[in-house]
């Protein structure tokens, strides 16, 4: 079994061969580019760990690797246009390099260029990765456009929360780890494991996010600390103190998050004073804990050796424990 | 074998059963809108007629020719935000009728819808027909890239016109023919004949919609005669004039297609009569037939009974000499 950064440098050479350009130029140099800006790489990373924990050579997973990044950066491409979003990894979106056109036909060709790398792959498995990708994309579309619809509600409630971000998020790295299982013909009892191993970590990455957002370190977090409190997001956290405030400070949250501001350092102060005191911040731990352990329950059922759970468990361990 | 009108008739009466409204609403109505607002249905047609054509029963085909529907009408909803076209059909555009987002993410989701409905053949019918789709819409991408790149370009040749068209319009034709072929079990060459058979007849079909918008009947033509002109559109019929052309009709073709006016029937009248007296008018009539032969030609070479070759002839005849 190689490292985690083994498997990215894997992945990213195999990525760096892929990306030929090919005419028309205004609708191949974005994908290019999407596809160059980097990235942790997590879930093509996932892959191809997976293939190799079921026994198989993670060199047979790296078209179906390629599919998830290159769906991934799909949804990238199409949702900054949606949240009219300056930048991404620090650099301009598509759609600003370029404009929200090429953004959206690029992105169209990159969700197509998705399927055609499961090509490669004999009949029958063909035809499971492809109906598993299509169900994620198809759920991934639902959680993009249940966060569009939150926006404009004011009565979300946390299993609604809960299924978004499932939907957005975590079925794509469930799907990436059953992909893998799937390139490496392990048992469907061993598939469906796997997938709920991969849900169950991705619903606890994306709470840890929110966590992070409002509670990381600065020093250590890369993104603007607050940024989902001056945005107004509905996190788990500003719907889990709601939840918890007594009705003065419920409708102080509700007050903040109806405003935009010039300076946000008072704002951004006083929701994370409400999320500490109303016992939101420490009901987000719990339930990050609470997903994570859900994940590791999972891992027991596996037709795997002890040697590599435990590989399993430490990178969900480090994904916990990430500070960015 | 049905008639056309029957073929029709059975398709939209297995497209009313599929269009269930899921959740999120947001997400599936602008589907169900888009699908139901009608239209010939020449592609799904096609699908099954070929299915018939190739000794099997069109039922199979269904799920295939609803594929083929549903990625026509997601490229609609794309093209439609990239045209800013306010009306489809006569009636709002998705983008119009609810947002751009909208627009975007729901066609998202039909182009994945479009892949989910080959998951009932199998296997190897599946990747057959996932393959083919795949290869069609990146080209279908690509003729409307090249169609975009087309508007700020002053040196479009003929040939570099009929590939967009061939792109935009044609590979999807003969791939819904191909389809009907895949699903019958055809043999290869007899897939791969229909294929050109479709594709050459597709090109013939929007070089005779370029002749149409301008020289169409009024009373019989549907949509108002001239409209290519009045958006200063490089037709087959501009290009052929422009090369055909003295320096002062040249020129002077190049400057009323640098103007937008408000009155438009000075400009038409005199763009009809220099793709006249050019000789452009009779060139597209020609290259109309030109390519309905090479259709034709391609005909004879198939497998199937002369009945059925008079059908496809009489079928790609009544597609030549309509008037809307």
């Amino acid at each position: 079994m190689l490292s985690i950064e083994k498997y990215q440098k894997e992945f990213v050479a195999y990525l760096e061969q892929y990306s030929t350009l090919k005419e028309p130029k205004n609708l191949y140099e974005p994908i290019q580019y999407i596809l160059g800006l980097g990235g942790k790489r997590l879930r093509p990373v996932l892959t191809l760990m997976t293939t190799e924990i079921f026994n198989s050579d993670y060199n047979k997973a790296l078209d179906a690797a390629l599919s998830i990044e290159v769906f991934h950066n799909f949804s990238l491409v199409h949702d900054d246009i949606m949240d009219d979003a300056p930048l991404r990894r620090g650099k301009e979106t598509v759609h600003e390099k370029w404009d929200v056109n090429t953004g959206i036909l690029s992105g169209d060709a990159m969700l197509i260029m998705a399927y055609q790398l499961f090509e490669n792959y004999e009949a029958s498995t063909f035809q499971s990765l492809a109906k598993l990708f299509s169900k994620t994309a198809i759920e991934v579309c639902e959680g993009q456009q249940y966060d569009v619809d939150f926006e404009t509600r004011n009565d979300v409630t946390i299993p609604e929360y809960l299924k978004m971000i499932e939907y957005k998020t975590a079925v794509l790295v469930g799907a990436a780890m059953k992909m893998g299982a799937i390139v490496a013909n392990a048992s469907e009892t061993d598939q469906n494991n796997i997938y709920e191993f991969g849900r169950n970590l991705g619903i606890a990455f994306q709470l840890q996010d929110d966590y992070l957002d409002a509670f990381g370190n600065p020093e250590t977090f890369g993104k603007q600390v607050g940024g989902d409190i001056i945005e107004n997001k509905k996190t788990y956290l500003y719907l889990k103190a709601l939840a918890f405030s007594n009705d003065d400070n419920s409708s102080k949250l509700r007050n903040l998050f109806n405003t935009t501001l010039e300076d946000n350092d008072v704002k951004i102060h006083t929701v994370k004073e409400i999320f500490k005191i109303s016992g939101a911040s420490d009901a987000t731990k719990k339930e990050i804990k609470n997903y994570t352990n859900k994940a590791f329950l999972v891992l027991e059922s596996l037709d795997i050796s002890d040697e590599k759970k435990a590989l399993l468990r430490d990178f969900g361990n480090s994904l916990m424990n990430r500070k960015v």
